[in-house]
């Protein structure tokens, strides 16, 4: 196949799809597998002293915060990237500016178990982990400092995570980032144009072609985005337009839970259990909903690196056309 | 020390600043040392049969085209990433935007030694290496379908190399790349603004301050950015305001090859021979110089992994302050 340049309808983002690249030779060896010591895994239960104190929990009513017998909880990052006592206060340092980091850092504690995939959770363990990303948002909503709540997680060293033990992760930032503000602002200039949301047009446009969809129900839909920027890709979005994760229904959450199973299933059989990141992106926190922001969840397995090319350029070389990777997925 | 949030005065980015973060428990191992097996080095010589045809060589006046001899060889990539035969097409599909995949994509091989770092290297052959960029790019100007030519380098694995053997790469665009876009596009900003170029004001500021340079010489500075995204992240810059790399006079090229000799040792002791990753900016081919952008040289030494956070933000979280960085590379 000859490489085609594939634009992302959002940010204008450019992708080259090169499959002919994934036969280079290459002499170095595939990283080790990671080692791990679970007795000094401090996620794990009995060691909930060695965290900070709790702010969500999931679990028998009779349990007392920081005792054992939890099935998920939520805690604050003993190394905040951000400093959740903080005051905002902005101010220039010559020709630069400067912002005191400010904000919450919280972990996501999916499970009391060390090693548990998501696909071989139960439902309900599943479901709580999204209701439990809709709480932190909320409770992060009430702090007028705040004006953005990114969810995140990083399974597999390669992908970041520096602790095995399955966690996600919630950090609320003084200003909105600037990878959702090119996302708000790409979806508003559509919107300018031709009066609809970019993220239901792509909804409408995946159905019609059917050909990258992984999965779908009555509420949400997974598939590999047109221009996918890495082998299996994977976009998660209600078929229903609304720009505010946190305020999912109940039945919304239970669907949302049941879906990213499915997902997480074909994901870990065609990669071979990769390393993956996944990122909630939704509004601002207490912005008004409007007819273009869309919110989504992005999971990216990671099958390469990335290197000079993309970090010089901004744009990807991607080996695998989201057609192909959505047939694996759907095959396997 | 508090975290900080600091803002890149170019394209609005925050980075935050989080020293704590360095102390964080990780049950991890760190990742294996790659092997290499020089037998097989396509870019060796003796093996220059294996590679597609040069564009460019350095050497011996009598050699000829494909005979070893060479001190540094430009080949077009046997894997490349776009179509060096193909036409400009742009077209739509449903929604979504595509254009056939036509550019270039060369490698700059560096050396004929298999392993031999920039620092050890002889002057003349890092000039080699920077002339080598120049010619390339004016090449690749002649293509009236190519809007763009990026020159990285990818060194180590964990950088994104695939082979060991020193060399950089040309990829030529038919667009000007996102991230080249943001750059132009948030120097203008500046410019309309103040009057001034960002990049010349970043420079008179850092050698007001004096706590970011690394090196500099009457031609070019070298310096950790304000808002670092990486530990020992350095820019190298010329001191007069210049858009295009292509045009540096040949005296350009022997101060630049001196300046990335030493930036280059300063890294590799303060890193201990880290992978890193270099970028090239320069203005889009066949522009008009403008009053707002400069070219520009980012070094990014490979030290930690990009996770979910920087993925979903496009913030950057950096436990080294660029002073303290600034402080060692100097003090090694």
């Amino acid at each position: 196949m000859t490489p085609e340049l594939r634009r992302d309808p959002i940010i204008g983002r450019w992708v080259i799809i090169a499959s002919g690249r994934r036969l280079r030779p290459s002499d170095f060896k595939p990283e080790a597998a990671a080692s791990d010591d679970v007795s000094k895994c401090p996620f794990c239960p009995g060691r909930e002293a060695d965290t900070p104190a709790e702010t969500f929990a999931c679990g028998p009513a009779r349990r007392k915060p920081g005792q054992p017998g939890w099935t998920l909880r939520v805690v604050g990052n003993k190394f905040p990237a951000l400093d959740p006592a903080g005051r905002i206060h902005r101010h220039g340092v010559g020709m630069y500016d400067e912002m005191d980091g400010a904000g919450a850092h919280e972990v996501i504690i999916e499970t009391p178990h060390h090693v548990r995939h998501i696909a071989d959770m139960e439902d309900c363990e599943v479901e709580d982990i999204f209701r439990a990303y809709r709480h932190r948002m909320l409770a992060a909503a009430q702090d007028k400092r705040l004006q953005y709540a990114l969810v995140f997680k990083n399974y597999g060293r390669a992908a970041g995570a520096t602790l095995s033990h399955p966690h996600s992760q919630l950090i609320a930032l003084p200003m909105v980032p600037i990878r959702v503000r090119q996302e708000m602002d790409g979806s508003k200039a559509y919107h300018d144009y031709k009066e609809r949301c970019v993220f239901c047009d792509i909804i409408r446009e995946e159905r019609r072609f059917a050909e990258r969809i992984v999965c779908e129900d009555g509420d949400f839909i997974a598939m590999e985005p047109y221009a996918s920027r890495f082998q299996f890709e994977t976009w998660i979005l209600p078929k229903e337009h609304s720009g505010h994760y946190e305020r999912i229904s109940a039945g919304g959450i239970k669907n949302l839970a049941r879906l990213m199973k499915t997902v997480m299933a074909k994901l870990r059989r065609a990669t071979g259990g990769a390393p993956f990141n996944w990122m909630l992106h939704t509004m601002p926190l207490r912005d008004h909903e409007n007819a273009h922001y869309h919110w989504h969840i992005e999971l990216m397995p990671k099958t390469g690196t990335i290197a000079g090319f993309e970090w010089g350029s901004g744009c990807y070389i991607n080996s695998l056309p989201p057609e192909l990777a959505a047939k694996t997925l759907n095959e396997t």
